[in-house]
């Protein structure tokens, strides 16, 4: 039984649906323990129009410090916070809430600062670097816009829907940091790789970008998680790339939930 | 950390105002788990007025399998019940709540036949007795009703508030059981005594039978629970009588919440 389990205990419900496969209720209520914080993670299975009459209700229970939002919840959760930080409004989706000082809901969403962080802590150098995203979906997008927060010189963005790489770049011209445009899946002269598709996910899939144009010198990321090393990062190690993984991005997001969740964020 | 806890984990959670010194999330939980369920009661600070809210929101929430209601809720809680045990119609309160079938609220209150079953545990025969309970708010109610159900012959109930012991009595009355009436808290001829007040609770609190009215034949029963031995059943032991305290009758209502929540009830 949870040690600190008792009527003192923070709630820190994960919004989803389904949600029976989500790992959070392990992980984060373990890193809460491990902060000597007396706060559990606890799974929400909530169906996609009933939000609105959860987050009424939950909004109500002092106890429940925050919520994490997962699927199909992350852009209709957004309209429930009063504050977000500027990455979660630019894409107007939330990941993590937490209250403010008056119970209201505080939005923001570290999917992509936390892949950017893990891409670091081995060893890649966004600032100043050329960069090769693959995928303009959720994870993406949030990616691109941490990469352009860390000082990327230069995004090249690649997405099977030329539609949705475009409406990206439109989105992050705004930024007014480094350029950001539409491109092939060519890493040539490029300092970072990353993919933020789901391809490596199955046995079968296509490389995202061809590990002929890889080169020593770059750093390659990959999103997909829980499938071992991706094709991609095989074919990135064996050429002698740095890189990071799905599982290091994963890993740092949970450290920035707890953060944020504490109130330390 | 807990074992089970993962996204199938069920929820039960207690609602109350205050919550930080309920216990049920320590008890409950490791009930569930003593029985190879994965669920947890976790704790809800849940204001008076904002019950609404908060009844709604869990509603829609499938794996919120059951609710347990503590003070200020137990008796708004019975009008969020689609139906419920015939006990909790007669007072109007409920003290749990479980899913039925098609998703709404079945309430129970077990307050009562679990301080009864208690009482039988330690020796206590009720069927065909004379007893005299002494206190006729919530508690005292409950176990009145429940000393009915269990074929009490003629049951006394004193209370301080005359009125409140009048109205009990009144309510009583539609059960068509065993005789029960208004009396003094004189135990003479009776063959259980039961206390339904806090009296016990503080050093200096009277009695609320006189100790030499007790005989050894007598079964005496004290709900108040966590300060020890009462003065009451300390006197009881000392003459002889068979007794069950407060301690008893809250683990003979964590089993039946227990059975109740995981639908065996």
């Amino acid at each position: 039984m949870l040690e600190s389990l008792s009527g003192e205990t923070r709630l820190f419900p994960i919004l989803g649906d389904p949600i029976a496969f989500v790992k959070s209720p392990q992980r984060l209520t373990a890193g809460f323990e491990a902060r000597g914080k007396n706060a559990i993670c606890v799974p929400m299975q909530v169906p996609e129009a009933r939000l609105d009459g959860v987050m009424h209700g939950l909004s109500l229970i002092p106890n429940v410090g925050g919520l994490l939002i997962t699927m199909p919840h992350k852009f209709s959760a957004f309209a429930y916070c009063a504050t977000s930080s500027e990455r979660a409004r630019l894409l107007r989706v939330v990941s993590v809430i937490r209250r403010n000082p008056d119970g209201s809901w505080h939005g923001d969403m570290f999917d992509g600062v936390a892949c950017v962080q893990a891409q670091k802590d081995q060893g890649a150098q966004p600032d100043g670097a050329r960069v090769l995203l693959i995928g303009a979906g959720g994870a993406g997008s949030a990616i691109a816009i941490a990469l352009l927060e860390a000082g990327v010189r230069e995004l090249i963005v690649h997405d099977a829907d030329e539609d949705r790489a475009a409406k990206l770049i439109e989105l992050l011209s705004d930024r007014g940091r480094g350029r950001a445009i539409v491109g092939p899946p060519d890493p040539t002269g490029c300092d970072m790789v990353c993919n933020a598709t789901p391809l490596g996910m199955a046995a079968d899939d296509p490389l995202p970008v061809p590990a002929s144009l890889l080169r020593p010198s770059m750093f390659v990321g990959d999103v997909v998680a829980g499938h071992g090393a991706t094709p991609l990062l095989q074919a990135a190690v064996a050429i002698g790339c740095k890189t990071a993984n799905g599982v290091q991005m994963v890993e740092a997001v949970q450290e920035m939930m707890l953060d944020f969740m504490l109130g330390d964020g």
